[in-house]
């Protein structure tokens, strides 16, 4: 991160954020600088500079993994959809494949409904029609042998939470015990236990719509710890938070930020 | 609840959810399993199996308090406007009253904002449309005697909330006193006075607003208590919102039955 | 604030609203009454009475004020297209220029993010089409001297937050410098040095905006400060706290009070 902290001259930031907004937005789109060249000139350059230049370039995540969690995030809001649109496409763009694209909205129908994620799928529809993108459905995942969809659940809410999944379980045995259940049964009995993500890209899309919600800050403390349980990485938890002061704003980043400090100091 | 606790066989869940789907969705839709089946029929299956064979099956709701409270849900949210078309029309289906769905979402005025009831009584006026719906718009209310919007908003505000709501009025009367006066004329005296809806009703679905923004923890603590005092009960509350895993997310839910949960502990 | 606490006779309020609502409205509009009359009559009057006859006529801001904060709350919340494109029509109505109106629009990429903005540029693009408006787009800000965007940024930052901005930055230091650097660089030294907004204006949209979204308290105590240091008063912050509860509810309303209360307090 130290080499980035020394700001490049802006040419530099212009030039290099065109060429990535180039790549993620294919043939299709005219820079969005042309669009709002009449209108706001100066939001058109902050958006090549500091959304790609700055942001988008650093080199902390994938193109592959920036685009599922900017997918991710805009599902969960559900207020952009001509953005989301344009994210699913550039997923594409830069290599996601279809199935993963399609896991990563049914996985935030966990955590921000099942109207924010039918609602991306449909984007992800219109999406792959026009680009001609087929899915690779996944094949029927079979007989579980003798595990239960509660054990499952059970299983992978250990592995990705610790100790710390179990407590939520618990604590809701008193007033509300079925809903506890349904966190285990749905939640990660079936969701997490898809098999078209792994446990980290799940835990940072996880990570990015509760950062860009705003109101999941219980959750996303457990979930930043989460994901340093399976495989991500401390730096991997600041990039995604700070990506989304892009598509959510920086209070949701800076708030996100001091909910991550707080997990990273008690992991 | 307790024999709720016992999973039911997967086909039972399937079979039960579907069952419920087709009644809630009318003769209109295709099953949104039919939607799904090329892009996540995975995603599919746990909206027939989860969302209704689950959550909605559940017998601690009526079904037309369970579309009312979802109505309410999704008009605050006000990013899904294609749940809410669907479950405006469910809500007809199950024998709700056009008056009644109109009481539900002008009283999301006071939770979410004008914006999101007039978008919900847009929504509405489609549906009815369609349907051939009529409301039986309320007669006039005609004169309150001598009591003033101000007395009246008092009366129901010591009704709902007792002690608890007076508070806030008095807590504003140093920075923003008209802040507090609008909140017992106008979100009392004129919308909860209103006829359309029972006080226990207007409860439920505020429970439901508040646990779907996330962003109303002292709202919701509030009327958690104030839907004990008019009638509804602990597991009313806890219905309301377990169903609003489904449509809002679960950390919407948890968050706001830690709230319910210090509501119920100090009642 | 004094005269206004005692509630002016119904008839005034309605007459009074009307008289708004048709200037704001311009002669595109039939009043909304007349929209909801078949279907929610009480709402239709609660909208001329409470939001226009009681808020809107407030004299704490004057009625562009009033309307670039509205632009700026409903271009945060993203779920009200149809009000967003009124209102940012009822701003040229009131006399709003287009650049004031964009600068509104692009400041909120700071707080909810590019789409958001983007959207509300979109918006804004189709309502001055309508109303062949246009835009005074910037000079180009030209060479700044010697103050590189971090200065500049750092400077502006000071101006309004005081020790308090710093404080978050310096914060971020250990474990994400490089999102401190763009809150400097990006937030205060791109949009906040922009030129078509004065400082006091910039601070009432975003407190108007934080307010709207109710994810960003910590933001809103600072930016409720902020605002006094660069010539805002007690009484603008109470003002575009109470004229939210109209676009974005009581709750959102009744907690952001809560947090200026906290920032008058430590100012």
């Amino acid at each position: 991160m130290d080499e980035d902290a020394t700001a490049p001259a802006p040419d530099d930031r212009y030039a290099r954020g065109l060429e990535i907004l180039r790549v993620v937005g294919g043939q299709h789109d005219p820079a969005v600088v042309d669009a709002l060249a009449d209108l706001a000139p100066d939001l058109a350059r902050y958006t090549v500079e500091f959304a790609y230049g700055d942001v988008y370039a650093r080199p902390g995540l994938t193109w592959r993994e920036r685009q599922l969690v900017t997918v991710a995030a805009l599902t969960a809001l559900g207020t952009a959809p001509t953005q989301l649109h344009f994210h699913i496409r550039g997923a594409l763009e830069v290599g996601t494949t279809p199935r993963e694209i399609t896991e990563t909205i049914a996985h935030i129908s966990v955590y921000a409904g099942f109207p924010a994620a039918l609602n991306g799928l449909s984007a992800a529809r219109a999406v792959f029609s026009e680009e001609g993108a087929a899915v690779e459905v996944a094949a029927d995942r079979g007989p579980d042998g003798d595990e239960s969809r509660y054990e499952r659940g059970l299983r992978l809410l250990s592995e990705i939470d610790g100790d710390a999944g179990h407590r939520v379980v618990e604590s809701l045995r008193d007033v509300a015990p079925d809903l506890g259940r349904y966190l285990v049964e749905f939640a990660f009995g079936d969701i997490y236990a898809g098999t078209g993500l792994d446990l980290r890209m799940r835990e940072l899309v996880t990570v990015a719509a509760c950062t860009a919600l705003g109101t999941a800050t219980p959750q996303l403390r457990l979930h930043v710890g989460g994901c340093l349980n399976v495989g991500g990485t401390r730096e991997d938890v600041v990039e995604v938070i700070t990506q989304m002061a892009v598509y959510a704003g920086f209070p949701a980043a800076l708030n996100a930020l001091a909910a991550a400090r707080e997990a990273f100091a008690s992991h």
